[in-house]
C-alpha cells in the first residue's frame, strides 16, 4: 500500500477531460472548475483513492503515467505523441541499463520516456541549443522524478556527440542529416538510430544520409491513431482527431569495412 | 567491442525482406536462398560486421531487436504488431523493475517484450490454456535469452490470478471480460490494464466491463501503420499494409470505497 | 462566357477558409468580415472574375460546385462528407437519367447530389418524417436550383416506398434494416442499395438484413481523408482532420427464385 | 424487365473475389474454375438472376457497374481506384452534358468514368502519347458501350489543349506542371482542375503550378479506404489492405486581371 507523502507528484483525474500533475506541498492547494483540493486532505491517501469535491465531482488521485505528462507538463514545442514515443522506444531496442543519446531536448518528453525505460541503471544525454527549451525539459523531467537518469547538454548536436559507443540515438530537429555522422561515430555496431520529422520534403533526404553513412534495415513509416467512443449501443471512431505528427525513419549502424 | 559467441541468437540481415533470427553453434550452418553462412566464419567477428555470401549478398550480422522477432521467431497465433507493442508499452506505464501479469501467452511475443522492458530486477507471469502454445513461447523467449524472467503458467486466467500487487496486467484472449475482477484484485491501486481485441463486437462489452469492476481513465484505440517507399525523387506510402490487427482497451485501477 | 444574372446562386471564395453560397438580387448586398460586396458591383460580371473588396481582400465570384455546399448550405444533421457522397455515386452506378429512392430527407446534401448527377432527365425522391428537416432540405437544393429534379416526400420509409423499377436506393437512418424489405420490392434487379451509417454496432444487422434479403456483391467500407497543407519546402498532412463520419455498406439486389 | 442480348457486356459474379464482365456472344462461352457458362442458357434470362453451375457454384448475371472495371477490364497501367474516382467526380462537379478533358488515357478507367457521368449529351476529350495504351483504352471504354462519348486523341498534352471553354480538365501524368498552362486556357472560368500524381515528390511543384498560373481554392488530399470483413459475431477491418495510391490535387480557375 504506497500512500501519497509530501512532494510527491501525484495525477489527480477528474474526468476524461481533465488531468493533472501536480506536486503535493503541506498547506498547499490546487484549484480546478470542479473545485478545490486541500494538500492536506490528500497527503496520507492511497494512490487510487478518490476524494469527492465540493461540487459533487470525484477526484481520483493516481500514481503518474507517461501518458499524464501530454496534460500536466508544459509544452512549448511541437513534441511526439505517445503513439510515436511508444513505437521508436520499441523500434529502436532501448532497455534497462541503456546509454542513449538525444537531440533535440525540446519539451523534455522523449527525454523524460528514455529515462523512463533506461530505469536507475542507464543514462539519458540529450543536447539542446536552446537554453529556454532547455529550462523547461529539465523541469519536465524534475516533475516526474528522473532528472537523476538524464545529462542535459547545452551544445548543437551537428558539431558533435561527445559520447562514444551508445546504445541508441534519438533526433527530433530539422536538419537531421547534418548530424547523422555524428551519431553513427556515437553509436555502438548494432545500435540503432531513430529520427523523427514533420514534412515529407524531409524524408529522402534524411533516408540516402542514413544510407550513405552506414546503416541498413532502414524504415519510414507514420502511425495514425483513431480513438473510440464508447455509448451503449453506440461504438464508433471520435469525428476529430489528430491525423498527423510526424514521421519516424529508423536504421541499424553496421561496420562499414 | 562485443563478438559474436557460441550460443548467441543473431541477427542475420540479407536485405530489407530477409531477416532470421539464428542461434550460433560450432560446425553448424545456415542456408538462405543468397547463400549458405558456416557459423564458424561469424564466431568471434564483432556484432555490426558483415560477411558476403557466394552469391554476392551481403549478410549483416546484428544483435537482436525487438522488431526482429518479427521475422525470426515462429508464430502459431495471431500476434501483436511492433505498433500495438509499442504503444501499449507506453501507456500501461511498464517500466524496470515491475511485476506485471498476462494471459494468454500465445506465441510470446508480448511476453518476450514485456519482458525486455521490465528488466533483470522486474518479472513476467504469463497464463496460458494450451501446452502447445506455451511449449512454443518458452522456445520463442528462451531463443532471445528472456526466459529467466518469465514464470511460465498452464492455467486459466478465469479462474483467478495467484499474483497480488502487480504493476499492470495484459489480456490478450476472446472474452476479456471474464478475467477483469481477477485482474481488479490483482493489480496495485492505479495499477493499469491493457486489453487486446481483434473485432467490434467485444469493444462495448470490455469496456462496461472495466467501468463497473473498478476502471478509469478508459480508452478505447487502435493504431494504423503506414510504410513508406523511398527511391530517388519518389517517395510515397507502400501501396499494399496491414491495415488492421486490433483495438487497445486500456485503464487504470480505482480504489472503490 | 457565362455572366452572373440576377437570382443566381453564386459562391463567393475569398480564402481557402471562407465560402459563402449567395443568391445574387438587385440593390441586395453581403457582407463579410473582410468587406461588403454590393450585388449591383456583381451582375454582369463573368463566372470565375474577382473584385476587391475594402479591406484589400479578393472575392472570386464562381459558379457553385457540390463541395461548395459544404460551406453555404445549413446543416442541422450530421450530413455525408464530400469523400462518402463521391464514393457511393461511383459505387451505387447512378448515371444521369436514373429514378432513385432515398431515405431519411435530412439536410437534403445527398439529395443534392444525386439530383445533380441524374441530370434533367433523372428523378430522386426523397422520404423524410421530421417536417422541419425536408423544410430545410427543400431550401437547401432549392438555393442550388436542383429542386425540380427532386419529389420530397413527408413519409415513413419504413413504412413502403411508392415507386418501383429503380435503379438505386441510398438509407441514412437509424435502423436501415427496416427499409431493406421495401428496398428491395422497389429496386430493379441488379439495382444497389447503399446504406450509411455512424456505428460499429449498426453493421452486423444491416450485413446479414441485405444478404438475407436478397442481395449479393456486400460490401462493408469506410473512408479517411487525409488533406495535405503545402508551404515551400514543407509540404505535410494537417494535423488535425475529420477521422470519421460513418460506415459505407452496399449491395446488388438479385431475383431469388 | 431488362433481358440479356446478343452482344450485351454482362458481370458475371460468382462470388466476392470471382467478377468477371463477359461480352455474350451466340454459341460462345465462358469459363470459370466454378464451372462453363454457355452463352445461350443466359440469353433471354433476365438482369439479376441466376443460374447454377456444374459445381454447385451460382452465378449471378448482373448489370455492369462502374466498380465491376476493376475485375473485367484490362489494367496495363496504374490506375486511380474506385475511391479515388468517386472523388474527383464529385469535387469537380461535372455532371450531365459536361465537356471534359483528360491525359493521359491510360487503361481508360478514368475515361470510362467521366463518359458515365457526362452522359449522352456529354463528350470527352482523352489525350495519350502512347498508340498501346489507347489502344487498350478503346477497348476497355467499348466494351461497356461509353465509347460514343468520347474523342480519343493520340497528342501529347504537354503541347497543348484543342479544346475550349470545357468544364473540367484531369491530368494523371509523370509531370502534371508541363500541361496545366494548357489546362488553364483550356477551362472556362470557374472550371476546376483535378490532378493525379502517386508521389510525394510532385505535390509541391504542382501546387505551385496550379497557384501561379492562375487556380484557386487549391486541395491536396489522399483518401484511404478500409474494408470490413463481417461473421457472426466477428465483424472487423480486413488486415491487408490498399493503404496508397496517389495524392489528389484540385482547384478553380479564376480571370486573372
Amino acid at each position: 500500500m504506497v500512500k501519497i507523502s509530501e512532494g510527491d507528484t501525484v495525477t489527480i483525474w477528474i474526468d476524461s477531460k481533465r488531468i493533472y500533475l501536480v506536486k503535493v506541498r503541506k498547506n498547499g492547494q490546487f484549484s480546478t472548475d470542479k473545485g478545490n483540493i486541500k494538500f492536506d486532505e490528500i497527503l496520507g491517501k492511497e494512490y487510487g483513492s478518490f476524494i469527492t469535491l465540493s461540487t459533487g465531482a470525484k477526484a481520483y488521485l493516481l500514481f503518474p503515467s507517461l501518458t499524464d505528462m501530454y496534460y500536466g507538463l508544459r509544452r512549448p514545442t511541437q513534441v511526439m505523441y505517445p503513439k510515436d514515443l511508444g513505437y521508436v522506444i520499441f523500434t529502436s531496442g532501448v532497455k534497462p541499463g541503456d546509454i542513449v543519446v538525444e537531440a533535440g531536448t525540446g519539451s523534455g518528453f522523449l527525454t523524460a520516456t528514455l529515462s523512463h525505460f533506461v530505469g536507475e541503471s542507464g543514462k539519458v544525454y540529450t543536447y539542446e541549443i536552446k537554453e529556454g527549451f532547455q529550462k523547461i525539459a529539465i523541469e519536465n523531467v524534475s516533475k516526474i522524478g528522473l532528472n537523476d537518469r538524464v545529462v542535459f547538454k547545452l551544445k548543437d548536436v551537428r558539431e558533435g556527440i561527445d559520447e562514444k559507443e551508445v546504445d541508441a540515438v534519438f533526433l527530433d530537429m530539422a536538419d537531421p542529416w547534418n548530424a547523422i555522422p555524428h551519431a553513427y561515430s556515437a553509436l555502438k555496431p548494432s545500435g540503432s538510430i531513430t529520427i523523427f520529422i514533420p514534412t515529407v520534403n524531409q524524408i529522402e533526404k534524411t533516408y540516402f544520409a542514413l544510407k550513405n553513412t552506414g546503416f541498413i534495415d532502414i524504415h519510414v513509416e507514420e502511425l495514425i491513431l483513431r480513438e473510440y467512443q464508447v455509448k451503449e449501443g453506440a461504438v464508433r471512431p471520435k469525428n476529430i482527431g489528430v491525423v498527423h505528427t510526424g514521421y519516424i525513419i529508423r536504421g541499424r549502424k553496421y561496420i562499414k569495412t
